[in-house]
């Protein structure tokens, strides 16, 4: 490779390293040295550059390629060209002072807990990386042309079709693809419904849920109501003027137990009533280990509930992938708010999904994590019966997680010493709503699904560890 | 497979189809044909269900078969269980009234226009299909697990590294993985800018763009100030009192032609001297056909511009990838708009993408496209010189439309012309700022992109043919 250092060029007065024969051309090797020079502070302001025909012969290059070299880093805003007093580097473009290589950001999980037992996130290391290979790569070599163009807002018709029939047979929904809209997971729903003007608030919500939920709906302007609940689930027999509820009913979150039958079939009564509606986010209702799922309180009323699923739960968080069954007289509107286009959901991703659900994969795929989630919640169950029988665990009929009930006054203090220990986990209270008068005592939310296999059994020795004793 | 019709049970009077041999045994086979009589209004509310053991009898099944799936069916809210009266459908449980199967929504571009010579897309048909597939297969494969958990709010850092390797080398851009933030195109980083309180209006924003721009910056609370054009871009001469500006310095969207080396200049010594920023909308830059590609204002001083950019025109909007690089004291602002996670862009397409830079495709799909499209403006020029040489066309130095002058007050009625013929493109009225006194005259904005090689050379005829006569 042809390498020349212009030092010698009359004005400069800064090494300027030219690979000639670089990517682009002379000019281009030209125009990308100086550029580097400027932006390394190695050529200051207000410097002058040498007239092209120095510049030239010292490289060897002609004139014009020179004199294009610096039009284009004129035209760029590198160099000023004032006639009379020749081409000099403009006086904005300073070095940029400092911190431009800022520490590269480490992943998100790496340097975290020592044992993370937090709710919320599927075992990583089960993505069924072939089967969804296959599916995607299915999606891509059969998909029209059409795809790579601007999206349905409503998603791919085959990721709705897909979903008809997958919830009507999994999770008694009843619904039809033109009520379905796409998103990219339970928060993106929530902005869309609330965010998008389709509902207002005030919203009653559970008194014990995410705080992320709470504080989106809060930022979106919308006023939550805390909904008390006992060992029935949400107590909707107190819903009055709000104008809809969020519920969990399949396996509220995150105290564990599914609403009652008499409690759902109340609060549809009581959203035909009023004409409001339940928010149902199903975010864990295909994982129930000990009888058949609850179907969806959406079967109940399809023109009274908004069921929000997503992946997040049964396949990966990573492919940001979402859905909302909707009442007929909210998709105009939710449509509105999601935008002309298809904006947010990867649509590659959709047709993914849509053969992953359609071939078989994504059922297959939900049994074997249940299966896996299953012998976890067995594993915690029989630890706790051996090493903590004094501590009962409740909520583990279903889903990713359980609650430990501790004894009155010692959650601060366990949660504190599980930190200590690099045990990840949260207490109760950090889900409780802040404007509620109930409590549901002292606990601590045990996520069981994050570990890998092969970490979950020293997860369990470090919680089992750290529990108060009786 | 085992059928039974249960008419003959005592007190249902309806044909109940129960596949006793179907998925998931006898107990959910009769589930779901409840469930399903119950939907279908062949089990009307108030029915009272036979007991166990004559329903048992009727299918031959054991009794606590039949007893499970009425607890299930009360549990899910389909049926009710009162002491005394026996197991009834629930009062609720009514069938959905029509509408549920609504029509299959037809997938944006069917039924769409004859000849689409709309800006804004590239040929959906250029997608590289195989090319993509083996970066998404290659990233996918590589990928640690982590990548299947809760994603880094700032996006991939594989894809961040790649995009401050590839901006600097291709669009001048200074800047550094940590100053990268990945989100799913220009809109969302409206978005997280304006809505998320990272920056604030009065914007000045060109007096012709995207109305799409305007309005979603408007609803976030930000008000716009056009900002009148000239032969030179943006009178940026003109900016005052604003917080920002927002610009398209490569190729003026949609006038065409790039901002002058002066305003360049200019508008980053504004934003210096005032504190404010330019927001850099990079949406063409890579195609530019007559010489080099202009540089990012952005290289000129990193801490004043932010450059935002996507796949949308270089690979396809079907991604919901772009990014955002940002000057170093707004990285954190925009990381808490976009949320303790990932919510948003695909993980997998991100590291399908980062593979696709790092291994060069790419590169070589910009340069093939560049060609192609090239070839189209070409050929547009082409055939307006020999069918309408009176017509004028600007702004085709680079990008994927052009500009065709109109004579003065012809415009609406070319626009409609088109519409009647079949041919959708746009008037430069549409892109207007409504509170603009400036105006770029009569006009056609003609994408030469979106139609397929095949279709292109009727779209030029159509086109041609509907032009307004010397």
């Amino acid at each position: 490779m042809a390498e020349t250092w212009v030092n010698s060029a009359r004005g400069i007065g800064a090494d300027l390293h030219v690979e000639l024969d670089g990517p682009g051309g002379r000019r281009a090797a030209l125009i990308r040295a100086l550029r580097d020079a400027v932006r390394s502070g190695r050529l200051v302001p207000g410097t002058r550059l040498p007239p092209y025909r120095s510049l030239a012969a010292d490289l060897g290059v002609a004139r014009n390629t020179v004199a294009d070299a610096y039009a284009e880093l004129v035209a760029e805003g590198w160099l000023t060209a004032r006639q009379g007093s020749g081409t000099r580097v403009a006086e904005r473009a300073e070095p940029l002072k400092g911190g431009t290589r800022v520490a590269r950001k480490a992943p998100t999980r790496a340097g975290g807990p020592r044992h993370d037992l937090r709710q919320g996130t599927p075992d990583a290391s089960a993505f069924p990386r072939a089967a969804w290979l296959a599916s995607y790569r299915r999606a891509l070599q059969q998909a029209p042309n059409e795809v790579f163009g601007p999206g349905d807002p409503a998603g791919r018709v085959e990721l709705r079709e897909a979903l008809t029939e997958y919830l009507a047979r999994a999770r008694g929904v009843r619904t039809a693809p033109g009520r379905i809209v796409i998103c990219s997971g339970f928060a993106h729903a929530l902005r869309l419904l609330f965010g998008g003007g389709v509902l207002r608030g005030p919203l009653a919500i559970e008194a014990y849920g995410l705080a992320f939920h709470r504080e989106l709906l809060t930022s979106t302007g919308v006023r939550t109501v805390p909904l008390p609940l006992d060992e029935d689930g949400a107590r909707v027999d107190l819903l009055a003027r709000e104008r809809g509820v969020l519920l969990t009913p399949a396996h509220q979150f995150p105290t564990g137990g599914p609403l009652h039958a008499t409690r759902r079939a109340a609060v549809v009564d009581w959203a035909r009533a009023r004409g409001t509606v339940v928010l149902e986010d199903d975010y864990d209702g295909e994982f129930r280990y000990d009888r058949r799922p609850v179907g969806a309180v959406q079967g109940l009323d399809p023109e009274r509930v908004i069921l929000v699923g997503s992946v997040s739960k049964s396949l990966s968080p990573a492919l940001r992938l979402g859905w909302m069954v909707l009442p007929q007289r909210y998709v105009d509107g939710v449509l509105a708010a999601k935008g002309e286009r298809e904006a947010w959901a990867s649509v590659l991703d959709q047709l993914g999904l849509a053969d992953f659900i359609t071939t078989g994969s994504y059922d297959r795929h939900v049994r074997r994590m249940r299966q896996r989630y299953r012998a976890r919640r067995d594993r915690l169950v029989a630890a706790l019966a051996e090493h903590a029988p004094h501590i009962e665990v409740t909520g583990v009929a279903a889903g990713l997680h359980a609650v430990l009930r501790l004894p009155p006054g010692t959650e601060r203090s366990t949660v504190k010493a599980a930190a200590w220990q690099g045990v990840a986990l949260d207490g109760l209270d950090a889900f409780r709503h802040p404007r509620t008068a109930t409590s549901a005592g002292d606990g601590l939310v045990v996520g069981y699904a994050t570990p890998s296999e092969h970490a979950y059994g020293a997860a369990l020795d470090a919680l089992c560890g750290l529990l108060p004793p009786p």
